[in-house]
């Protein structure tokens, strides 16, 4: 169930919005008194999201139509396969569709990528997560889609998780605070529900990072050999992720270094939709 | 100049709420007393777009920031160039950071896609223009980077043109109504300034619909050859539009049918983010 | 059915808001289990519009109100009918009470404005339009009342359709571009799906605009004389619209000079409201 | 000053929205460096009422625009003045124009039927007052431009003030509570700062209503006569209104009658538009 | 019944964003097929208030939720009894606890705070009433809140009545007006249905805002002898209200000195919350 | 610095329209040329917190205003102490006034609780947190005042650590999951960036949630040698949390057990007002 209800809607009311979905003169052709089944069907193989999103831009347009959803979230779905049906008055439903099929195409484009991350590394320990490079107002969509994808979420927002960069280090550097006085400070003064993550671009910083209590170390764009040794020095004393160019080409040799979580934002910075259209049935 | 600015606004604020930008506890981190520069910069070749909606972003978290913009939105831009600078709080720089950089990845990865497209048909007088296949949300801004890439907007809501298309012929046919009658009515009953385009998969309803006044065709999923004969058939009596299965591959190809416009859903329905990082200077 | 649903909701909002309409100390002093029964009813004759967005005022004050709408939008009605009912909580009728009357009084009195105008050009041709001369907030209920009243909609939005008025063609000027070359620019940069209207003050004019691929020819301020030498020069090459200072006294006239569309504020701007009660019957 | 202005700001921008001001494809034509002023004129005589909230619709649109206010709001304005400037980038100017003018002539013309009123009781003492029959959404606005033609407000919204209808009556009736208990009830529970104002039909019903310790007495639809002696009767011990009916007509002979107060609804609810134009002059 | 249910639904709704309760990852491992029914109980003794809303939390959160009001806002209550249910989803009811509670904590706190003050005066007739210290956002769930604790409302906003204090004098003043002018003009200018309060800190006071016709008297921190004279003095010509250093301790004595109100911030600004938790039974 | 501006601008906003602070009829009384100078005056000792927002308070109902914060946020204050100062046209001051002070007074309650607190365990390694026992809609204002106050925060949402209650325990209970396995189930489910802390009753239930994985463990209403054995056992196994029941009169005796954080609810959900007015002085 997909409960991040609150931004969704009001997604799906701009989007209905910025389309003139009500007003839509080709659909005020259609007589009122005009029914049909619509059935939403992929045209492409792939992993499923957004049905249920999709179903609520129908409602949300004409609170009349009946939807059904046929097949869930998060299940491979094959060209042709009915996932879900919209019954009711047909121009409603043709008011509807370019919207509601933008929403289900995108979610379902960054399922299908995700899955793809995720066999690649099938029978390894390391967690295919996500990354914040997600499209603005879509947060909460993008990361759903991962999770359906298979996929688990790093950080929702920038609140839940320290994570110090190359950027906070260098700018507290030029007040005199060392790389781990800084880390000491966040861990002293964040939430403790909350972990401090340490990027690190050479294993000398692993080391400083883990000296000073880093709960968690990024490994930004190391070699595989690199990252075997700095999963080595991380072993009980914190969580390992890598992260930078990590591509279906080479996650596979990236997770086989023994890292906790590959993260990687082309899943959602750079997904491509899977195709998804409504046959429609005029009753 | 982007003049989409309330929409616009919104999804700003939608964005860094999302993110948390406000409370980001990392970048709480640092005091508030420093300051610094930092350079927008693209890690790839591309076409800008959304330079000012990300400095807006900037704005938007700390209005204190000083924003400049180097490169006009629309032009080609290097790996490595500078396309802008923020100035001030660096502790509000890093906060506002990811979301500026998912809005100008974004933007500036459709301009990209447009401009390969467009410079596929070079030469040629066919247009390439988009669809209604968007981002929810993102309606203004994604039609916005598809002129930034050199192209033309189509529709930008189903308010500004009728488009007939096979479900509404099917629709209004177990009603008795032909095709003919549906665009004659059509053209009777929508506001005088919009023009009707008709959807045609044959030849003979490319003939159908010029009989019955349509002002533009649409020829979809038809082979060259067929385009051809539409074009000839169309010449003089109403534009003609190619849609379908257009790709970077077989653009050229369809243009020299002559068709008028080239429309493409895949720019921004399926648009890869353009790189673009941070490089930030400790004052 | 009126669609246009979302704005609707939100100007309901708003207007039981600014009149604190949940509060309401009058109404508070009814007990809560009291119910009644309350009709609808047009107090002069007129041309019915907004039954249905009365009847939403209350039912958005207080969803246990049942609502039945007795008389479709768009009939002729006469003093005393009873075109829809209210039942429930009594102090709930009385909450939502002015502001529900204050939709359906201004939107029957749009409506009942177009139906004289519309009476008034019987057995012609010209179609009576409205303008974007509306209350601000009240776009698509005014256009929607102008429908019911038998009119038609000019542009719903500056967006679907381009107008070039006086002032753009003087602005040009200044950058030595001619209202031919202005025209040309238009019809290429523009979405192709709306058309390019052109306001001419002379008959010069119109031939310029006529050679430069204006689609539609609007004649502001003439005579019926220089209209019908308009009409003439446009015929088979334009639309043709008469628009400024058309009163119900010399509509006919206008319309008989064989134009296409006769544009009018009046019956937005300064409609009269029909006068509509509420009769309550305590059960 | 206009002080109302988080109400104002939303509907001006709900009215940009509405318009695709921003998106306005006609104005899209200028180049973005091409400046202008802007005049605004009145076309008819009136009073002046709306220039502030005109002038906030140009720079909201955009704020680079500069705008000064040249005649103020309440004074009586003749057609060819000029009562506000703009200046700056003109296609700006010109996608906000048709917005700013309809608030204008709204608001002008609610002020314009209000001072005929004024005018036509000069030298009585009752004062003209208006209704809550404002348009949704713009009870504030509507209520200001009654002041600005010298009228004064009636309540502002439901909660301030107690005013007991035939219904309340009626109602409480079935429950065997008499117009006395339910005036003398009113007194007890409402908010002490606010008055208790019955409507009476007849002269026995401004009896009870005065013993009952009603503070105004609102005499409905009554003749000129009758309220003479209601007046008559209140003297000492209520304020009077007088209500129903009221027009240009006959508003000098019910002044004329004693009473404190005469609303009318008809100012705000078929107010006629004051015809109010922009000039440009391109710099 | 609470009536205000449009801000109140607002208040829900970011109160629900601000603990990100449909994203909460503790409540998120719990199966959706879990049911539950869960009983709020307060574990104090006091008056309930805030029932309706805490409820309608859980719907928001889950439309699928079923709640049921077992004891009425207003009553008293004790610990241990139970005084609502909720049913379904046991994932959805953790998710929206928190902030259901929050809300009913805090209205059952100021209803319990009001009631205590009720009870202090028992047997005289001053009525215990509220002042505009309320939290910002909560004023109608405050005022509310302080009905149920058995008080009564003073204004709900700053429109609802007129109430000149020290320091609308003291501006006037530096313009030569004096008190009584003021008072006068207030009388003059405000809505009709409006009544004119006027802070006095003197007898003196009292007398000059009595003979220029204040419709009440605020007795601003007088002792209760002079608050006594004050009141006869006020006698069949104003209403008199009792204000500043109220608290339990003294309230009866300041009410035996025949105010008619008495009013309290203390109530609002400083209540002390009413635990209340929920008692959850895995069905 | 108080970043969250967003959801604060958005209550300030909610805040002043239940004021109807732009209508107020009293300040309408003054002069638009009156202006004067105001400060802002605790009335008791305390800490102070919110100066800024009322600051903006006042901004937001009047741009012109100009505003100087003269003590910042977090300083002890005394009674009669200037700590801001506002300057501009009154009328504009005093209709603001209320609700700039009802955020002060609120934020500086809560702020001078927690400096209770914090003064209470002076010199003991334990640190004071907040729960979320937020006012609803003032989650971000009121975790602000516990810093000010000298406070940590616990959770900013249910979204940023998971928490394991008595309740989450029980459920799974159902289903046959033991609290081991929900634990081990949580650390493996949850981001990475976030960390487990478990609700433990008894010292065997802190024994199961260590060997489990548990990073934090929740002392829930233990004695204060319950405490103490439970602290020893967490010892460099997990951090510690004392909660229920934490007054003023036995934090102390809690903090000597040694656990790593006290959190209690009162300082938010029963925060007394800190008495704070404006003087103001006429020019």
């Amino acid at each position: 169930m997909l409960h991040h209800w609150h931004g969704t809607l009001e997604l799906i009311r701009m989007a209905l919005a910025e389309d003139e979905a009500a007003y839509d003169p080709t659909s005020s052709l259609l007589p009122d008194d005009l029914a049909s089944e619509a059935l939403m069907m992929p045209k492409a193989n792939g992993v499923l999201a957004g049905v249920d999103v999709a179903l609520a831009v129908f409602r949300e347009l004409d609170p009349a139509l009946e939807t059904e959803r046929l097949v869930n979230d998060g299940s491979p779905v094959e060209r042709g396969m009915y996932v879900a049906a919209i019954r009711g008055r047909m121009s409603s439903i043709l008011r509807a569709e370019r919207v509601a099929l933008n929403f289900a195409q995108r979610m379902s484009g960054v399922a299908t990528a995700v899955g793809e991350f995720v066999r690649a590394v099938e029978g390894l320990p390391a967690q295919v997560i996500d990354t914040r490079k997600t499209l603005p107002g879509w947060r909460l969509l993008d990361k759903y889609a991962v999770r359906m994808g298979g996929g688990r979420n790093h950080r929702m927002s920038a609140g839940d998780g320290i994570l110090i960069k190359d950027n906070h280090i260098a700018a507290m550097a030029t007040r005199g605070e060392t790389m781990t006085a800084l880390i000491q400070r966040a861990k002293r003064e964040a939430a403790h529900t909350i972990r401090v993550e340490v990027e690190c671009d050479t294993l000398d910083q692993v080391r400083e990072a883990l000296d000073a209590g880093a709960d968690i170390v990024l490994f930004d764009n190391m070699t595989p050999d690199q990252m075997r040794e700095g999963v080595a020095l991380c072993k009980g004393r914190a969580l390992t992720e890598a992260s930078g160019g990590i591509t279906l080409a080479n996650v596979r040799a990236v997770a086989e270094t023994g890292v906790d979580f590959l993260s990687t934002g082309s899943v959602t910075h750079s997904a491509q939709a899977l195709d998804i259209s409504l046959e429609i049935r005029v009753a």
